[in-house]
């Protein structure tokens, strides 16, 4: 491998930028690439646990989506992906990560305002795992704010699609943060909870029954997870708009990213969740979730024995 | 100057990044800026004509109000920022000019998913002016595509903070391109125009008013010039929600943008726009534009005569 600097530290994090592996404090972007200046860029976020990848495959599938939606071209096949970010990983040594998979538009010929004419550019990185709560917020659970910000319509664009388009999120979760809260959830503007900056959210009714919206969201893979261990455990499971009143008359809340997996909410607006501490079936589902870590259905090895 | 390579190439253009000035092509932004990541950057873009800024001050203001609306911090005083241009414009030697201030959220400490704990990033660069119109298209005017697209609403992301949030844009702009066209104007989701990929739209009526959106658009600073120029020329000018059917029927149509200043649409959706030729009213307000831009009022000359 001569696109390795070996003598370099790589223990804060790995990146894959323009064909070279280089420290995370050392990885850039061109000011001038499309990506930043018109955002214009697609993204997924894998997880790698003691030491294996989580659903790689779902998580690769997704960002092709993401990327043809944007008409944006990663330019190497899906296992070829797959093993830039297993260099990123073998590189770090970190047996619990945070991975992330970017392509950006890259820039036109100076001059030109057509994106077809940009050359697309792939990035990738591996960073110690990232919790959206922190131990205390995990243990007592999130205390969230019901956001009067409304989520940008995915007639604009398309929530499925994973993007870089946050400002919606950013002053959500700003406004919740100093009026004392954790984080937020965003609604549609029209009465129901769609999402939060980088997780999606679960009702559980008096009944057990749980509900996630279906519109407005980033179908996200622990979504997805949660979705097939309800199939699993014979619990029921819709997804369909959340009304927010839904939400707040709930029996457990929780939400879910692939930074943190399952994570319970036990206060709304300041007023508690059900018994206002993480429920049983928030726990049961949760502990499912890291059991399938497990599961070589899911996982696939990280390989730490050396370079290539 | 400590901050600069003398021997360095900036003719292509000149960066100021992490306290350096640096040239264009060697400008980067770490791959972890949140500014990239979550897009949460706020920016602005000033011209310099034959030698002089445009309106400087106007833009400097607009991009601190931008900054305030997503809590970004510049770090640096109006006239500081300005300095910072002067020297990007004076190191690039370039007498016309696409002059850039950004600031970027920058990185919380790892973990942290809190923005306030992020020290804000100021970027500036200049490079050569950019037409949003080459000359073929500013001769014989644009031809507009009415895109089905909805641009981002303000409840969701502020249109007066300008932002990178463009993949509505940009989708619009690549349909447009696909079909033949040479551009896209977006509308709101409720009939009426709003605006284009960096610009800005007026119609003028069979009577000879004008008018241009008022909501869910950036104020742009050549918005505002073509107001004062109706105001200065006796012309009528109205700001307020423009139905799509009126932009049609208008008899001329033309865009603004620091990008190329006033500029005809004689073609809506493969329609002539009133004779299909780039109309009086729009030629006289164009004409006004370029003689105001050796007024004193509003531009300040650029001193290439040697770095301090």
């Amino acid at each position: 491998m001569n696109d390795t600097d070996r003598a370099a530290d790589f223990s804060a994090g790995a990146a894959w930028v323009q064909g070279r592996y280089l420290p995370i404090a050392q990885a850039t972007l061109p000011l001038t690439d499309w990506g930043f200046l018109r955002s214009d860029a697609a993204y997924d976020v894998v997880t790698v646990w003691d030491g294996a990848f989580f659903r790689l495959d779902a998580h690769l599938r997704r960002f092709r989506a993401s990327c043809e939606a944007f008409r944006l071209q990663p330019g190497r096949s899906d296992e070829e992906i797959a093993q830039i970010l297993m260099q990123c990983v073998r590189l770090s040594g970190l047996r619990n990560a945070y991975v992330e998979m970017i392509v950006t538009r890259g820039q036109p010929p100076w001059g030109s305002r057509d994106p077809r004419q940009a050359v697309n550019q792939f990035h990738a990185f591996a960073v110690p795992y990232v919790w959206i709560a922190n131990e205390e917020q995990r243990q007592r659970g999130l205390r969230m704010q019901v956001s009067d910000v409304p989520r940008i319509p995915s007639a604009s664009v398309d929530a499925r699609a994973k993007n870089y388009h946050w400002h919606d999120l950013t002053r959500g979760l700003l406004q919740a943060l100093d009026a004392g809260f954790d984080t937020a959830v965003l609604g549609d503007g029209a009465g129901h909870v769609v999402e939060g900056p980088g997780f999606n959210v679960f009702a559980v009714d008096a009944g057990g029954r749980i509900a996630t919206p279906d519109q407005g969201v980033l179908e996200g893979i622990t979504r997805q997870t949660v979705i097939d261990i309800a199939d699993a455990l014979g619990l029921a499971l819709q997804q369909r708009p959340l009304p927010v009143q839904e939400l707040r008359a709930a029996r457990e809340v929780f939400v879910t990213s692939s930074a943190g997996g399952v994570l319970p909410v036990t206060e709304l607006d300041g007023q508690p969740v059900g018994s206002g501490a993480p429920g049983p079936l928030t726990r049961r589902i949760t502990e499912t979730y890291w059991a399938w870590h497990k599961d070589p259905r899911y996982s696939r090895a990280v390989d730490y024995g050396g370079a290539p």
